[in-house]
This record gives C-alpha cells, structure tokens and sequence, in this order.
C-alpha cells in the first residue's frame, strides 16, 4: 500500500488538530490547497503567522486587540460603568453582533472546570474583582450605578462560574446580573429539554 | 458595533475560501487558534508553504509525489501493464488504501464539464494515449495483455469522460475495461435510487 508524500501527510495532520476537522475532511483540504494557486497558500500561512504575532491582549478587559487597549474599551461613548462579564472573546463578538449593548466587557478566559483542571486561578476573576474595586474609588464613577452581567454560558461550568463571581464581588455597592437563559426565540415548547423549561418558567416575567 | 481585529479578520477571510467551512466554523478556527500554543501555528504554516514547494507531481502518471517519478511508478512489483485511469490524486489514494490493486495509475486531473470549460484538453488523455501507444511498441509488454481500468466517478461527467477515453483508445490492441457500479455494500433495496438500481441490475453477474 502506497503511502501520501511526506509534505501531505504532515499537512493533512497538522489540519487534524484543529477542531471539527476529521481525517477525511483534512485529506480533502490537503489535496484541495495542491491544486490552488500558490499565492492563496502563501496568504493562509502569512495570515496564521500575523494572527499571531499581532493580535494582542487588552489590558483592560483581557478581549483580543490590535492595540494595548482594545478599540472598545477606548471608545468614550461607550458606558464604563456596565461591565459584561464572558468566557471568551469569540462571545464579545456575538453581542457586538447584535449592536445593542453599550457597556463594556470583561474576558475570563473560560470557566471553572475541575475535571480540566481549570479553577477559579487560571481566570482572569481577580482581575474583574481588581478593576470592580478601583472603579469604586474612581470619582468619575462617584454616580454612577456600576452593574455586571454575568454572560457566560448558561452550562453547568458557566452557572458554577457565575456564582464563584457572585460571591467574590459580595459586599461591594455593585449591581449584579445574569442574562436571562429559557427557551430561545423560535423554539417548540414540544421540543424542549426539562432543564430549559423549567429556568424558562424560572424566569418569567410580567407583560 | 465592534470589529474584529484586522488579524483575525484575514484570517478567517482565508479560511472561508476553504471548501467545507463557512463563516461560522471560519471564525471557530480563527479564535482556537489563537488559543493554541504559537508552536502549532507556526507548524501548520510551515506545513503549508512546505506542501505548497516540495510536492511534484509525477512525470508517469500526474500522481503526487516526493520525487520526478512516483513511488508506484517507480516500484518494480507493481504490474505495469495494468493502469487505472483515476480522476484526482486523491482517488490514487482511495485506491491504494484498498491495498488489493498491484496495478499502477494515470491521473486526469479532472473530468470533461462543459458547464465549468473543462474539455478533453485540459485534461491528461493525450498524455494517456501516447503513454500506451509506447508501451505498445515496448519490447517489455510484447506478452503483457495491456488493461486500461476507467475509474472515474460513477456520475455523468465521469462516464461522459470514460467513453471520450474509450472511443480514444479504440483499435490499439488493449482491453478497455469500467469499474463497477451498482448498490454498494451494506445498503439497501428499499433506498436506492433508479438510476443505482438500474446499473445494478445491468451489471448483475453469474454466481
């Protein structure tokens, strides 16, 4: 039996690391990118390079930048003083999708999860605590109502995460959140898992 | 609304033209990989450019290969006198994966579409009709019985593309033969659709 050239195989093995991608599906992107002009490759591999070395971490809300401090936390229209707490910064881009938040963000940089062995530690949790507090002794917050929303998914480790923030800002004059979770908007009620139903009647509201 | 920054956003512009993903899974890959260790991107880059520089294709049968002729073309135990004449490298590989041909392979590099301006000239057929007018006045085959196997694709381009190559290499003394076609392994009866059903019936044999 005949093996794929070295230069293929190294290839189709690198594309199988990356998630979603099985053996077949990174054959076919292999000999797809063999038979494609030299100058797309060529731009992949310089675009995975530059991702790299360019894209940084903002120091303030610890969501990928260009700069120190990425474009939303510089931005003077937006509300400081309502941080939207998220696992990971693919998630600030899906409320910035939706255009119609104002506040700001805070990054973990995923939640706790024992059997991964990621604890409370590995996020940035002080960090969010840190900032909390020295915005309260900031004078330009003096009036304002500071408010946090958790927004991390609502799984068992995004739920126990949220509550880990909950406690380690208790007793601050802040106000804290949860997004609301329940059934999503063009669902079955037929269809439905338990578990979402029943935060669904949870969380029901007066109209 | 916030962008993404530039680096990620070429990023994931370069990996929408990939066959397969979409803008979602695009930007998956985008942020995973900016989570990945810069070792592994810096690989799949390197694998890249490395694919892109180091894979021939082969002199004999338009395969791929490491070297000016294939290590198929190249192995003395394969059966010369018996070519499979395949579409794409990658269907060289279905093949050989099978482990039970000892033939060797002649790779079209595609089939005959009218619709996307592929002809018999884009095509390497000449390069196949002369490769068994040669071996036809080749004192090594005088006792060989020279086979061509057409395994193109069973769908209309395919067969379209095998008949131009039948009626191609008529009247030189060789014997032209199709692969199979009909219910494949493990289906059923009850959900095949009449054109499978109808080849199936046509290629029934004596058992």
């Amino acid at each position: 039996m005949a093996e794929f050239p070295k230069g293929i195989k190294n290839l189709i093995n690198a594309f199988e690391r990356l998630p979603g991608i099985g053996p077949k599906g990174a054959t076919r992107l292999a000999f797809y990118l063999l038979n494609t002009p030299k100058a797309y490759v060529e731009d992949l591999a310089s675009c995975l390079i530059k991702m790299k070395t360019e894209i940084k971490i903002c120091k303030s809300c610890f969501s990928v930048s260009e700069q120190d401090i990425c474009s939303i936390c510089q931005d003077n229209r937006r509300n400081k003083a309502q941080i939207c707490v998220v696992e990971r910064a693919i998630d600030v881009m899906a409320i910035e999708n939706m255009g119609d938040y104002k506040g700001v963000y805070h990054v973990l940089g995923g939640v706790i999860n024992p059997l991964e062995h990621v604890g409370p530690d590995e996020l940035k949790i002080d960090e969010l605590v840190q900032r909390v507090k020295i915005m309260l002794t900031d004078e330009k917050y003096l009036n304002c109502n500071l408010e946090i929303i958790l927004a991390t998914n609502p799984t068992m480790e995004g739920e126990a995460t949220a509550l880990h923030i909950k406690k380690r800002l208790e007793g601050l004059k802040i106000k804290i959140s949860r997004i609301g979770s329940g059934l999503p908007i063009g669902a079955d009620l037929e269809y439905a898992d338990q578990a979402t139903l029943c935060r669904a009647l949870d969380g029901r509201r007066d109209i």
